[in-house]
């Protein structure tokens, strides 16, 4: 195919290869969100949670390149924010294949709040919200941790803060301005009754979600496994945590049905898979197997008990973003901390894991109140409540999820029919 | 993005990267399976078949990291069975690379199964057959074969046995454990009439039984190219033989059913890809690429008769497992030896091709059998046909796959539309 | 694993790698197709849109293998043609590797025609007609531009034409034939009106159209980083610019739709995204990425417009693969022109390019239409008209694709239901 090349050519040939395949597994992430959030939505809002997630990713890519990308991996004098590196043009290829990677990234910090956000909330809106998320309020606190990864070193990194590919930097970071989001909406028309009790709107295509999960799942090898950002035998282990932390995070979603006498939910069961994989995300390079495993079986049992809780307090978080991302974060975040391989239950270590955590929610809750508030005083935040009645797909993009089908105008707190159950 | 590191790391750090990509595809064979086996099940069971998908492989990858990777790798003194890296713990990263790539060869035996059994199996007794699967059946027949991959060596092995990437290791035997599900069983109700007849029972969503099958060929080229175990140029005609033999498959089945005048069923196609795939698994790395044509051309013939067979003899398996995965991993086993790259047609070679064959039916076919008429004694197998005509989305987890949307309560034996057709 | 090899073969092993990785994600873009193309089409047609994308790659894999490969990239005297490398058997590793990548690349040229064709054209006629594109049209036209790759060098080449990865080699021939199919079919039972006035015709999953476009975008990483036939560091850039298009082609397309007051409609999108990628396909390596962002951009504004012109001149292409591949193919080639990095805007560089769009149409077009005219004149090319309305999966594969759902039989003309609109 070429010349031979010397062997520093080689390594950075095999470090491209890799993070260029592990960037698009992180991308496919985008689809396997948009099916989750899609499937548990009703099929009048199909198109439009579709529409979210399609193109937040368009708008947010543009605005990471333009000025995201610098502020997190720019020089970075302060620790506190990146100053240069912005509109990336004529650098060396490997900045242009870390920039691509860091893209897909920012991309996944962004659109969980899609979910949380999903069946209510004007299409322009959101893409305003996206692209503040991605172009600001994840890379400002992404360059506290990984700014160091090209020159400087952000604060929480010099205190030696460990948060390997993102269970805080992305997955809290997003889970919190979904937060923000569903509490600056309000729950959708009807979610809870006149007494505040809970009414399921239940999801129109738990095969799309199942799909979904399956694809976060395979996308997850790529976001952790690429997070070396080389080439290096060290992916093993992290990847083999990475599944068994899933795999875990599913049987305690799992036990936890059981145990309460619930019914055995697929929606519980994938969301138990993508917590645990949340959690591992933040130690997956620095944890033995076995303690992957407890990781995750503690983040499925946090996913159904996370889900409850925001239901107790009236938070309509429609796919369960806040639980997954925000709450698994912290927990995977304080474990990388608590199961850390060569010093475990050190509690100093923690105590800066617990700082990181903090610091994260205080940067980012606010800000993203703040954001969401101020775009509901200006171009309006939610739909009206005719175009939520009859759907978004129809008031925002005038389509039909599926034109061909007799579907059923699903009445908030329309419940699935009762009747015997056959569970052992 | 870091030192430059020596050649013999190079080399590592590539076959640590190739084999976490081969089993990322592998990973997603999962959901290639849960989507053709659920499109091939009514929309009243859509749930609990991907249920059973999405956690067969949370079980078991556990239970192979606890048990299973150590019977089939672990140092291998009698030829019989591995005897420890049980729980692997402070490995070498790349031992941790294997037992990766190899939870997920596990898991795609242990899920074959499910879509024999599917629309009628409780989703306990699943489970529980799916951790014996992975645990305990598939990889002591495994040790025989690749158990010399790591230490000791395997009896068939040494006896030249050729199973590349496991036509019969993992299709085989997942095809037995398959039938012996689907006998123990006993058909769904109303799948043949009083006389003995064949009623269709259509799947519900052909577009989703497609995707799947795009995505098991998909998988293949990691399950098949991955199983070089390092990053080699052999890939190259390995995953070319794949594909050949894949497409090769469907246009046997293809030419099979305008033969017998039989309408081009997207079912028998499909399936005739896998079994394209299944074949060619033992052989891809040790044959001709025209060979490798003829092997997956007479694939898909088996599939098409193979599916007919078993309804002749009232097994009732929903997906074609037993036909793609248990007959054409028979077929695929002997072509690896009738077509063998430097030696082909010697009747040594097929002898032993044959021996291994005949091993994996006597291990894994009584064994499953045994397993599934325990768990039917004890906690029971076969869901009430109450809840099997209810579906069992409702009996099992009190979820519907598709709420938004009028269903057709499809009755055993209900026919698609007769009328008039317009083929060549 | 296995003994270290030197450099040279470290670097083949390497390349094997990426290629294989590249070609199992274009491979991907298959189902990618089939769900776009299945999701724009009446569900009445679903079955029948993938089975001719399952099944069009298969026969048409092997007249590659069989003829089209050697036509290609086999020894060119004349620049006019490759003489040799047919039935390829007993070549080097790296040999199986290049065919199995560009298998793929055919793969995807003759499936962009199904997507114009859809609902109308009869399963047999279809796939004669994609044997011809993989195994003569595409190969032919491909040996001008990239027969150098391997030995000789076509006349294309040999003038500078610059199209990495296929602009016009692959996409812009795909929509020519896409493009002669439509007109020797004629539109869809009343896709026009009596006064020749457009008529709504809503595809049947917009989920799963979604879907394909997630796969196709994620495909593509592969298509264009994958051209570089070797592990590069270049592939940093490529794959950045693919992305950044991509996304400036929604950007483009959402645009268009909004300055035109036009519902932002999810299948706009889609393709805009499509058209995005087609259009730096040949220039995504030559390119700065502020260029890769204008290319993407004019792509989207191209993709709405050129659907608007097709429609106008009454030619019914199902799912805008003229448009998407045709005419952003065009736009894309001269493009790489125009913003070729180290000399841009140089009117002698842009006039090869324009010769190389001629060429191609010249060459394809005319010989699709006689393809498709003499199918039509033979074993006919069209579906009678009942078998139109009553639907393909019924008619050729009796079959139902969603046979558990109530289905509204749509009427050729039946528009979306009439109503407000809640946009900003």
């Amino acid at each position: 195919m070429s010349e031979v090349q010397n062997v520093v050519e080689l390594k950075l040939a095999m470090d491209t290869v890799w993070l260029t395949a592990a960037a698009a597994l992180v991308f496919f992430m985008q689809a396997g969100f948009a099916l989750l959030e899609s499937g548990m939505s009703r099929a009048k809002n199909s198109v439009n949670v579709i529409m979210k997630n399609y193109t937040d990713m368009c708008f947010g890519s543009i605005a990471f390149w333009f000025l995201g990308y610098g502020l997190m991996f720019g020089t970075n004098h302060t620790g506190w924010l990146g100053m240069d590196s912005f509109m990336l043009t004529d650098a060396e290829p490997m900045d242009f294949s870390l920039l691509f990677f860091q893209t897909m990234f920012a991309a996944t910090a962004a659109t969980i709040v899609s979910g949380a956000m999903a069946e209510r909330t004007r299409y322009p809106a959101y893409i305003v919200a996206s692209i503040v998320v991605m172009g600001l309020i994840y890379p400002v606190y992404g360059s506290w941790v990984w700014g160091s990864a090209v020159s400087g070193e952000g604060w929480l990194a010099a205190l030696g803060f460990i948060d390997f590919a993102g269970s805080t930097v992305v997955h809290s970071i997003g889970g919190w301005c979904a937060l923000a989001g569903a509490i600056v909406l309000g729950p959708r028309l009807g979610r809870y009754g006149p007494g505040g009790e809970l009414r399921k709107i239940a999801g129109h295509s738990l095969p799309l979600l199942a799909l979904g999960g399956f694809i976060l799942w395979l996308g997850w090898f790529g976001f952790n496994g690429g997070s070396t950002l080389e080439a290096d035998a060290s992916i093993g282990p992290i990847v083999l945590n990475t599944h068994l932390a899933a795999a875990a995070g599913v049987v305690g979603a799992i036990l936890t049905m059981m145990v309460f006498r619930q019914p055995l939910l697929v929606t519980h069961t994938v969301n138990g898979s993508i917590g645990g994989l949340v959690a591992i995300t933040a130690g997956c390079a620095t944890m033995e197997p076995a303690f992957a495993l407890a990781t995750g079986l503690i983040a499925g049992v946090i996913v159904v008990g996370g889900t409850g809780f925001l239901n107790f307090i009236r938070v309509d978080d429609v796919v369960g973003a806040v639980p997954v991302h925000g709450f698994c974060g912290v927990w995977g975040t304080l474990a990388a901390g608590i199961f850390y391989v060569s010093n475990p239950f050190s509690s100093t270590i923690v105590m800066v894991q617990f700082l990181g955590v903090m610091a994260a929610f205080l940067w980012a809750f606010p800000l993203a109140l703040l954001t969401f508030w101020l775009i509901s005083r200006t171009i309006g935040l939610r739909s009206d409540s005719v175009a939520e009645q009859r759907g978004l797909d129809f008031s925002e993009h005038y389509e039909s999820g599926y034109p061909d089908f007799h579907t059923i105008q699903m009445h908030a707190g329309t419940e699935a029919p009762r009747g015997g159950r056959d569970r052992a």
